[in-house]
């Protein structure tokens, strides 16, 4: 298949092209500042030249989002709304202009993660985002099938304990290349609104 | 205790108020068009006036959210951050502000409802200002305790089956007066992260 791989510098971004690749997969990456292709996808007018230049495309999978963390009573609304579009509404234009774009039971796998379920001090805006993701992907894929959409929910990587591990204190951690094959199980599969948590 | 209770004129306002009143609370209602106190609270500083003007409080429940329904890929960006700042923002913003205004033990009660969770076509701006706030009330949570923050999350009313009924085909309807003591159960318990569904 020929996949965009949004995000692809990142920890997970890296596993995740590595095991489609793996696969046999034509892979085209994009990222604000490195990868194949040059965009930012927080910005809905480079979403559109984005699909105007790769053309169809079998599969859209993501691996970005960028929120502020910060206490309840420190997080402005701005913050919120910088949370909100820097993870979710960049991942729902994706599906959104995708719809008309790709491949006729083509896929779309967008990132959430595990502060959708488990509360965890600082990430109110990282819960908004990852929550709206989630409701967004099990409404949208009643309406664009036969095209496909789920959403990859893992926990804290392996990989970034040493970064991050502080605030996942007691949670098992994931490998990234098991989040990695989340993704393939979303591209090859034929599942759709489903939320694959690790 | 003293209540305050926002968008107080709707189906399910009218009888959150009238479940409220009856366990003898003192009830102080706020919308942008009816109510004791006329303010809109998408605006944060209207959120700011409207706590400097009432005091201290013992519980702030909210009954509003406007969202537009329209087909995924008719849905603009601006049309999920409408939805987003209609039934999301602001009620994030009644806790954000909240919190150093209301009793030490106080609550906050948010609504969200069933398209969180149940996939309807139309709905993917619904679902994602619903599952943002979600996520929102489990995070928010471990944060503000001792103060306390729920949301009701209901399917479609028994009184709005007229109007409503035809996207929740073969779904059980709930009486609004049922989901409004899930406000009292919140109000007057002591839970806290709780998402009462409907």
């Amino acid at each position: 298949m020929k996949i965009l791989l949004i995000g692809a510098t990142g920890t997970l971004g890296t596993a995740v092209h590595q095991a489609l690749a793996h696969r046999g997969h034509e892979i085209l990456t994009v990222g604000r500042s490195g990868g194949d292709l040059r965009y930012d996808i927080t910005d809905p007018a480079q979403v559109t030249a984005l699909y105007d230049r790769t053309g169809r495309v079998d599969a859209v999978v993501s691996a970005v989002g960028h929120v502020p963390y910060k206490p309840v009573v420190e997080l402005t609304p701005e913050d919120y709304l910088a949370g909100f579009r820097g993870k979710a509404l960049c991942q729902i234009d994706l599906v959104r202009q995708g719809v008309r774009r790709v491949a006729e039971r083509g896929s779309f796998t967008l990132i959430t993660g595990v502060l959708a379920r488990e509360p965890i001090p600082t990430a109110s805006a990282a819960a908004v985002a990852n929550g709206a993701v989630e409701a967004f992907v099990r409404t949208a894929a009643v309406e664009i099938a036969p095209q496909r959409v789920n959403a990859v929910s893992p926990t804290v990587f392996t990989e970034s304990l040493a970064a991050y591990g502080d605030f996942f204190v007691g949670m098992a951690p994931v490998a990234v290349a098991d989040a990695a094959q989340a993704y393939v199980r979303s591209v090859e599969g034929a599942q759709t609104g489903r939320i694959y948590t690790l």
